[in-house]
């Protein structure tokens, strides 16, 4: 089986694939070839049991998706994205890559005249205040940022050619991952990550909203998890509603802080400053923050179960199971 | 003030260039200027008490939009759409005219440095089955159709293009439009017309679909009526949330066809044969069927409270009053 990787040098991008080459499989179907792509050339696996490409380019100009394609990967998942406090400021990019490309993406699928399984990573930016307690899964779509009303446009897109038997998508909304490695990226929710990253490597991470803001995680571990996931999943199970908000855990960020505090301690928690910034909390004063995401969860998503569990992952996957 | 319809030839396009003929003004602004715009040249209403210019060509078409909006229209209503079961068979022509071509409207605003009211028509066909009894606001938009996945995109991108600050934009959700006058389009819905229209005329029509199915009307000209209350409201009271479900009669076909007895007598009401049609039925299986409407309601749109109300003024509008 062939997979392409659209997005592989993101962070979720190269956790998919490290998994990918440890397991050389997806849904017992063995991977003879994985083409990874991105805006820089991803690094390419050579300890993989199977052939890797890596291949750059420019992800929405005409006729890349048609290059990408050539060889008819059975699965496809497009990560590929601009974030969101980028498209929010940089506003054709955004609306270039994220909607064009996925456009063209879609109609190079029409034109090679096969049905892949496509998973689209969306979001839950698809969603704007003012929200219920929890939101069901058939709340509407009114996003408060220009990544979301992009993503929310992807998210119709492949549904209709899901429905036209062009491809065969999922579309997966996918909770703020937290906790992030490495350097923060521009999306506005960066500190949803390094409120928990810096502390435990003994650095000190400005908080720029209040303790009580709420919002819906989940770990890199289980993004990967969700979209090996929907790679597998039965389309006719899933049904012509081929869009889903992803399961994932609830919490406040002065709870993330606590829960920090009980693994790490008062001294790593103490690293964390609280210095509110208008521009950010502007924007995710329109984000959502509890969700039922009760038919991912039938149709066996898997999330975490607490924020302590999603830190302790962190410590496990990222820092070999030490704190600074 | 200037004022631009895009799709004036249509059937909705001309009652409102009719009306807007006829009282001159809109929220008590005189109109100085009007340009129709459609894919054919419309009628160019010589009576009008303002200059009247009239275009056609292609609404998609590179640089269309732009010279559209060269004298800068104050209020444009953009009608223009392949309907559903159009752009259900023509899938490149759907795409291009209710996608790119919206797109491309939003995008000559943007390039024209100025901030118009942008009266959008979208339609209930965002919404896509299984539905609850009545349709609450927040409900989501899974549209079962091509149709309705490229009003959702437009709804979507009017919202952020609002947002942004580029244009002042109002969609409206039109419920299906009953009774349209003159002969069917090629809509899926022009059965909910046809049973109603021809027996008054005094021809058999045929009805696609069981006396069970429900739907959700309103008249021609409260269809006017939705578009000119768009035209003057308050951006601000609508606040970020531009797209909203129009009032309308909940009623089945059956129920039509009583009101139509009640109104015109058994000889007319015997006019309807029943010949269901896979097909259409299997179209209108996912369309929703009531809707709760209570934002649109709020912020002062009205319908008819009947069907036989709709059906008195389709005699009282198209027929002098007399039935055949």
């Amino acid at each position: 089986m062939r997979v392409l990787v659209i997005g592989a040098a993101g962070m979720v991008g190269r956790k998919l694939v490290q998994r990918l080459a440890r397991e050389g499989q997806i849904n017992d179907q063995t991977i003879t070839q994985l083409t990874l792509y991105d805006v820089v050339a991803p690094e390419a696996h050579r300890e993989a049991p199977f052939e890797v490409e890596s291949l750059s380019g420019d992800f929405a100009a005409e006729g890349e998706a048609e290059r990408l394609i050539e060889n008819k990967p059975e699965i496809i998942f497009h990560l590929a994205a601009i974030v969101s406090g980028e498209a929010e400021v940089e506003f054709d990019k955004g609306y270039r890559i994220n909607l064009t490309g996925t456009w063209r993406l879609l109609e190079a699928i029409r034109g090679a005249d096969y049905r892949p399984r496509l998973v689209f990573t969306s979001s839950i930016a698809v969603f704007g205040a003012p929200f219920p307690t929890e939101i069901p899964d058939d709340f509407h779509h009114t996003p408060l940022t220009s990544y979301g009303v992009q993503k929310s446009c992807g998210e119709l897109l492949l549904m209709d050619y899901t429905r036209k038997g062009i491809v065969d998508g999922i579309g997966i909304r996918l909770p703020t991952i937290s906790v992030r490695p490495g350097k923060p990226n521009k999306a506005a929710s960066g500190f949803f990550s390094g409120i928990i990253r810096e502390p435990l490597a003994g650095v000190e991470a400005v908080c720029p909203v209040d303790p009580s803001v709420r919002h819906w995680f989940a770990s890199p571990r289980a993004a990967v998890g969700f979209l090996l996931h929907a790679a597998a999943l039965d389309g006719e199970q899933a049904g012509p509603r081929r869009n889903l908000t992803m399961p994932g855990v609830s919490e406040t960020v002065g709870g993330m802080v606590e829960a920090l505090r009980r693994v790490a301690g008062d001294q790593v928690a103490d690293r964390v400053r609280w210095e509110p910034d208008p521009f950010i909390e502007s924007i995710v004063a329109g984000w959502p923050t509890t969700f039922e995401a009760k038919r991912a969860r039938e149709l066996g998503f898997k999330a975490e179960s607490s924020f302590e569990e999603i830190i302790r992952i962190h410590i496990e996957d990222e820092l070999g199971g030490k704190i600074s």
